[in-house]
């Protein structure tokens, strides 16, 4: 059963990656490395580790029960290690006390988000490198090409479209740069025990936790993060901005596409963007999914904020809040990173018209000096700025 | 395939509500209602309407298909209209023409949305008045148990138990009146047509819309309001303002459930609130899911309000933004006050730790006259109080 | 000194009444009223509320520094209440003792926040109602005018222009009449005492609210609402919600003001929505104010829902941020409704490019009817209910 | 005139800093800067540039005219223009001609914004580092010091005090490392002119604007961010990271505060604290200050996200929001960390409490192994843990 809304707000993959089956993939395969750390460090015998790791696999589990059991217990871990321990019953009793052994519910929940985050920031990445190359081959095109300049809303002088795409891209390229930043501080494992001091692990914790962030390919941070969530907010804060910034090249594309402007339009697909009842309608519906998300993600980074202040060792309600929200503002953001990269490289553009709507505001100007500002011979400088802005871009994308 | 941090914080009641099945019935209750009523107007021929009517039957459509295909149309209805129109003509061609006839997305999904939320509040306005049932309950009780009363988190004096409980009832017996005149002013049908205009309709717009309202037990508004939202948000609203007062709630119960101060509990259940590897632990799970949803919910109706300002006749992502958004506040507001409910009955109370622990302040006091704020005879005075205001709730209450 | 973005984003009015000449002048008469009652119900000698009552003047205490000395107690009530004692001092004192009598700070804060309140509050529904008229007349004289109307950014079908002013107006309306409601609800004396019991009133609390409340027109409530802050938050939703529907009157009228579209114009005012270098351009700084409080207030709704969850019988830290949010949210919303209130009488109505742009629409559409979807007669329809909205609209403000 | 909810949650400097003469001097810092380096690329000449300089001196300037005309002209940097040149004309009339060449009310605000924050950036830095070193401090003490480990509101296990101090000072650290990189990609000057094409500066503005930032010590970027507010926004969630974290410290500091647990508490300090009628209360305020700016700061940081959709070269109430809502995030942010920095060198440590909290829980297990959970030997690991932590966080405070 899903959320009926998920549906066009979101990417297919964007709904995969936070559910059931994918998730409860990742909880295990945190539980398999723990395991076979533990047996490398000596707390785990060979035989019972190659019992618990054996049964890491999602298809020996009813995922849909647990996440159904979920609710009685009050977290997704519980039921889950629960099912592993009847499951590793069946195949070698004596290695169910070594299960889950000396760890928590919130060490399996946070390494599994990270997994899942780690996944789908590398979709976030590609679509902003595709979206990237679009707007920076629009900006080589028309990197002289006149068109208004708007401020406030009114027409205020002439610029370039190269220009504007440059733009548009420049903060893309800026959040691939902070993305990979906050994402090589974000994505830790998390390897702390009940209450963060790693005590059941007879001195050998911090070795555990870098073994199992070598075989999940995380990071092992300096000591459990379980109520320092700072890092992990940092990498969603990121996320709000990239969406920010792709609410910002919506919105305008959005405003450029009215019919009275015309300017640039999305590509027009078969079965995409239309009404329910007028055949003329052609929506830009990656804009709208652009827009939507740049009102919905600003507030799951406010949510995920807010619970930052985490009791003690381990939060009532912040944390749980937290990774709901969290889950949330990786489906919004990813898809509106989709969208854009799915119309720009097709984005259609008329510069007849931008032209027109130049010399049409250069036509009604009555003061003395004002219709300079409308002079298309401003473009020129317009287009050098795009040229070397563009270029320098080029230059950072490459690092 | 759902989201999997949805099932500890939600109800299973609430997750329903918005799933394919439940929200594409209410979409087909839509369209029943609205042929119905245009046949009655003369508007659809009757052979028409039984063929249209009769089909509007959740069975007979493949739900997950619809919410899948929402992703490429940008909008749920495009696809359950397009389902409906080939169902319809399986059975009589000649009623194709009239399926949703002169209406538009907006009207079925605002109106689809109308009648799940008021079922959805029949749920919550259950569970408050439950809540308040006990509460009130307790608050006759305790009318004079001492305990103390605490400022900026400090002990300062002596109050009630029964005040105390009566203070918590007090707010949802206020979201009780409130959300009555709240869905009295929301919960109306959608009738507008492409535009608002009820242009298709010739005349009957006003007409049918009221049938249609009738027929589906909700309101019908003076004119559509696709683009006028204040209702819908004043609504969520009160459920933001409800979930904040449930909030107050569980981080009070959580505060003196704490070992340290030990004076109520909530009731413990096996399989609940356990913890994944601490045979000792008892959480408050109840508060837990009413914390989380108080700080979730807010940002809920901070979406909501930021989408108000939607463009003309339709918004481009405001308006998409405003549903996804609302679902899930309805969601998380539900849990909340259904956990409540689920626990305040059996509330477990310790006086003696209450008197115990004021008597431990009262012995610490060193200044002149600050022992005399200690006095257990101070709880007569809170009780007074307690009491009437307990009547004048349950007052309210009958009304 | 006051923060420079106050400037053009408040109106001076919002300034004041948060400023401290108006605020202290508030909290003592809050002291005067509760002097007052205490002595009528014999737990203040006449003397000593003579003396007190004739020193709450605000004129008499150096308000700044009440305002600065706040800083290091933590509160604005204990200076106020500090220099209050000591000014009484040096009149009588014996009446010292009597000053602030079985009161604490959030009793004074409170109250004196619902005295600014309710002065806003008034002003604010004289704007709404010149808006309101504004916008009526205009549907009046425009019920029948045809203009575009636009879904999802697009050129959708033809509405009237008077149907848009209408519809503009609902919602201005509505709130007006949620806002009776929620002040009459909210709008409460706070007369608790340490813990809300009023245990220092020596049985006589109740009487003494009661008499507060009648003194400063403000109601009672049937108990201190020290930590059950949902009535208050409600209004401060209220003005959320009229901020929204700001919002959007501000949004379409930017977007109908662009230069490619022309429909409408705010007023010019000679050095008004000005550029500091650009002598042509004429910006629609109305909007502007509309839709920046559109985009902060909800957020400060928001920041007050979070607060809801106030510990106990007085909350650290969430009380105290809830007025400070609080505080903001009432001038950025007054600053919008000020704001179109001062441009909606003289807004500029352009009837031949409304014409003029739905022709050119009607030219580019290709598809076999989807002209019929341009034909300004569809205006008709739109005027006729345009005008019988407008009527009800007239009736509910009559009430 | 101030609003009187900044005092107590506001420090001086904060205020000061967005106070009219701070920001004004600011502004004519630019607009002096921008003059000289006009000068030298021979745009402006030296006579002219010398009588502009030698005029941008705030003194000269009714700064509280200059803001109370900025409602009307709905922008500081107008009047701020308008008066420098007068003043300028007073001097040499032929030099007005040069004054805010070619530049744009977006420049002289967005850098004046950036030279104001650096300089609170410094304050919050030196805030930081004390908190930083005062918590560990404490850790060196305590490594080894048992108290209890709490999750979810309830005890779980034993842990060390020094360990606590490390994981509170640890989200500092990176605070202050995050911070280093966001500002130095932030705090850029903006030097657009109009649209942001630097039309008016003849080939010279890529030059210009390196030797204003040379000039105000702030970096130059590659283009004007008019619109592109991605590297000032995520400073701005950088110091919302960093008042999440207070918020944790505050909070935990305010429940071991409480009379129950009496673990820890705030230096005591005569005035501070204090109740306005409880002589025996000692609230803890500086906890109150980080919980309230947790509180308020999220909302902030969703409000400048909320306003990242900025239209084309300028937006119409989005920019101005952001400008208003960050400056009230700086303010709050500041007053956090300068609050926490104030207590943490005096915090009050009661190992005794700590050890006597334990042992009564230890004394009610009744689990046949749940009392080894509470065995204070385990604060040794715990206690191995908070030394290597400390250790490595020491090593990264001195990169």
């Amino acid at each position: 059963m899903s959320n009926v809304f998920d549906g066009f707000l979101s990417s297919p993959q964007g709904l995969e990656a936070f559910g059931e089956q994918r998730f409860v993939a990742a909880m295990l395969r945190f539980e398999a490395a723990l395991t076979a750390a533990q047996a490398r460090a000596g707390l785990v015998p060979q035989a019972a580790a190659q019992s618990i790791i054996g049964t890491c696999k999602v298809d020996l589990f009813d995922t849909l029960k647990i996440v159904r059991d979920s609710a009685r217990a009050g977290s997704l871990a519980i039921p889950m290690v629960k099912a592993l321990k009847e499951t590793v019953a069946l195949f070698n009793p004596d290695a169910v006390a070594y299960v889950h052994l000396g760890s928590t519910s919130q060490d399996v929940l946070d390494t599994a988000m990270a997994l899942i985050a780690k996944d789908m920031l590398n979709d976030i990445e590609a679509d902003l490198r595709a979206s990237t190359a679009a707007l920076l081959a629009l900006a080589d095109l028309h990197a002289d090409t006149p068109i208004l300049a708007r401020t406030l809303m009114q027409p205020a002088s002439v610029t370039s479209f190269g220009l504007k795409c440059v733009n548009w891209a420049a903060p893309l390229v800026r959040s691939l740069q902070r993305l990979k930043v906050a994402k090589g501080r974000a994505l830790q494992v998390q390897v702390g025990g009940a209450v963060g001091t790693l005590a059941a692990m007879q001195g050998h914790g911090a070795q555990v936790s870098a073994w199992v962030a070598d075989e999940l390919g995380l990071a092992a941070p300096f000591a459990p993060w379980h109520t320092q969530r700072d890092e992990w907010v940092a990498l969603c804060c990121e996320l709000g901005l990239m969406t920010g910034s792709l609410g910002k090249l919506g919105k305008d594309i959005a405003l450029l596409s009215q019919f009275e402007v015309a300017e640039v339009a999305e590509p027009y697909e078969s079965g995409r963007g239309g009404s329910s009842d007028m055949e003329h309608k052609r929506n830009p519906v990656a804009s709208m999914v652009a827009l939507a998300a740049a009102q919905r993600v600003p507030q799951r980074v406010a949510a995920m904020l807010t619970t930052m202040p985490q009791e003690h060792e381990r939060a009532l309600g912040a944390w749980q809040a937290e990774m709901a929200e969290c889950s949330q503002l990786f489906v919004a953001a990813q898809a509106a990173v989709r969208a854009m990269a799915g119309v720009l490289p097709g984005l259609q553009v008329d510069t007849q018209r931008m032209a027109h709507n130049i010399a049409q505001v250069a036509r009604g100007q009555t003061g003395a000096t004002s219709a300079r500002w409308f002079d298309t011979a401003l473009a020129g400088q317009a287009g050098v700025q795009a040229r070397s802005y563009r270029q320098a871009l080029q230059v950072e994308l490459a690092c």
